[in-house]
């Protein structure tokens, strides 16, 4: 017979009379004086972060936060179409698609690039430029992509790219992945015979890692800021809604039938 | 100091060397001699259903599997498109969908139908069409609509209807919701003025509430069917991919760009 | 035969050259320059908020971040316990507790509030007294609870609550919505008998609407605020494990037996 | 200009007059006549099961329904909780954890067999036992753990397997995934120098494979399992709740206070 089992934790905590968020006070010492990106990256460090970091972090929250009509867009409406009693539901459907292919890529990037860090780091552009073409060789010896590198729609070099670069410059943030990643930008073509643009997605994850974010949640940080996305999908829809065109247009054969009056929305079992 | 809690369950349970579910030994009793249906019906009740009602339930959930590209098909095709790493994701994805408009209206018949029930139960048709017209004349007096009256498409009659009547017969599973159900079928043009169709959607949700699932989880048969449907699309999305072109679609600025052979698939941060 | 449609959208675009992100150009005037509490409420309203605007929204982001171990909290450590591949995965099923009894509050107080509000708004705080008498005398009398209204944990008082009037007001964002919620506090003991706290979840479900921000959506800024939380209770989880002993604690029998050395995790089909 | 793109499907399609499913009239030839289990093969294969590959493909979604407490079973209880109001979000919830460590051995186990099947498939045991003794060497060399092998509560045998295994042969179904897991399971001992049991995980992957379904979508067969289990953990959750009690044990704090009758259930924001 044991005492119940206690699970600490260092994030929120309540009394009757106070609550703790991260070990501070949360009315008197975080609402009103921290922002929501410095919180965000507080939460996943336990560590608060400088106003530079804050700046780099939001901007890389800025860059993923909405594409347009990506797959993960159209989910979200799809899904508040078909069930829009449940707003979590609609959102939860949409955050499902940040795997492997789309949003991925930032978690890839920066795994990929702390992996290929030496212990001992290069101290000059010389000595990056070195790491990055044994890195790109050796990853075409194995018949594999660089992740961050190339964009289908961006060829000519994707303005996210050189703008984080140079906010983390400003803000003493420029560490060893997006050294290294800088590189592979300027050696590539050398083993690849061509030149290819460094992209939004990669630069982001090489920002999350040198401001020490857990590589193992930088896919979490792209996702949060989907998240911000996908709300804005929402209330765009709300405003102007194009989910039930959406369907329709895949699902012909509804399209050629009136909608019953009396079942507005063409409800379906 | 109190000893830790135990949770019974009566569901799935094991020892070194013996696997139980709802009691009787896993790979004995159940393995071989339980059919998927009736395993889904006798867990949701603790109730192993009769042949005649595993018959009825099967031809409910067979009648909602799968309506081809519904909102719910086209997102789980949409995810697995996104994140291929995650199955699970892709489904569940789907089954978000599963709310008050498409899926809903299983769930909301047979609510519907067991709040209009009366403590003593009408005898003969007669009473279930008067039963019916009150029940009909008090929703159009609300302005509300009878769940499960009306398609859009199967205007001059639901197939699925008289042929879940029908298997409901044949197997004595003929209650008191399919009774209220059909009578409405009878008398609602009395009150409306014009002929609509008992949906099949409705109808499943009326079998269920007479096998005596729990009207609570009606929503989760139509669920647990359309597992087996999204599993299908998937199938047929890994046998003929659509989900790309579904993607370009919508995202016409995309189509306009040639893919990069860098990176297939189009990925993008 | 037609053209394809277009699907318009005021959020994310992107051409060869160049990102914009409502309207402005992503990296220029996006990056850098505006964070990502700012960048959030602008996305679901296409309009910019001011500082004072910001300053509120973050203050009930950081209100409703993370309440330590939640169900939702628990809910996604169990899920990356069970699948660690997917981190997309973990934060949806988090989220997806995010409906009417946790998370639902901020929603249902912004709402009802908002329902309650006359055409003519009262000009004084005798005004609003009388409204609220009012109000909070109709739900009593439909023995329906007021939204926002009680805690059982801080029954003294949510320290939230006079927080977020005191910054509301601070911003000169304290609208109908709030003063209504605040005059609520003041004579509800008139009608029920007895003094309850205006809880944290309530007076942030007011705020967003006195902000303005769509009201079909405020539960999906308390789920942006989770999606923070649920990173960081992750980020602790990699730290410090606990979701194991977690289903331990419930599952009793495979407590009592030795992991299998051979199959490290207790890995079970 | 251009038609609109037609999205072919060979599952689900209606007209007004006639619903479709496979190609067959839903109604008079699948209702009533096709059960669930066979349902479910038929949408993935696009081929109508034989009664004895039905029987193999039920026995292993019995073996795979339900296994109690498990992470998919706390957080789908747990979601419940929190948002009654989606059974869909709950189920789905639920269905996330079934990724690479629960759930996870079905798929990874039927893959594994079938990436070691050669071109020419032994004859008899004695060649089953030479490929799997290099299967198994194999592994070892790479320090990698043989999918399927090992269980950490059943060590002196999984039940299950054998039941699978008979089950198979008796319906003519044992090909050659089976055979080489069965031959493992002869000759791993001489390799890691003790013996270690079939788990029930591998043999349904191993016996799904053998079926011929898309080894894609070996863990969606799970989770189809898994739903109806998730079903019956939530009716039971309905009969005799004890969600919130799970939740109390480990939120240690919020059961030090007493509910407040004025808002049951402890609900927060």
């Amino acid at each position: 017979m044991t005492a119940p089992r206690e699970y600490p934790t260092a994030l929120g905590a309540s009394s009757t009379e106070k609550i703790t968020l991260l070990g501070h006070d949360l009315a008197e010492d975080v609402m009103g004086s921290v922002g929501f990106g410095e919180l965000a990256f507080w939460l996943a460090t336990q560590r608060r972060p400088t106003p530079g970091e804050t700046r780099v972090f939001e901007a890389v929250l800025a860059a993923l936060a909405d594409h347009g009509f990506t797959p993960t867009a159209i989910t979200t409406r799809l899904t508040y179409l078909s069930a829009p009693d449940s707003v979590q539901g609609a959102l939860a459907a949409g955050l499902l698609g940040g795997g492997s292919r789309f949003l991925g890529v930032t978690e890839d990037c920066g795994r990929f690039l702390h992996e290929r860090l030496p212990g001992e780091l290069p101290v000059d552009d010389a000595g990056w430029d070195a790491l990055a073409l044994e890195t790109v060789r050796r990853q075409r010896e194995a018949k594999r992509f660089v992740p961050g590198l190339g964009h289908h729609v961006h060829k000519n070099g994707d303005p996210r790219t050189p703008r984080l670069l140079q906010i983390a410059t400003e803000e003493g943030c420029y560490g060893p992945h997006l050294s290294l990643f800088a590189a592979i930008g300027r050696v590539h073509p050398q083993v690849l015979g061509r030149t290819l643009p460094l992209n939004g997605a990669g630069v982001c994850g090489a920002a999350l890692a040198d401001l020490g974010l857990p590589l193992e949640l930088l896919r979490g940080f792209a996702l949060l800021a989907r998240t911000a996305g996908l709300i804005g999908q929402l209330a765009e829809e709300l405003r102007h809604p194009v989910a039930g065109d959406i369907f329709l247009s895949v699902d012909l054969h509804n399209r050629s039938v009136d909608p019953d009056p009396y079942e507005p929305g063409g409800r379906r079992g």
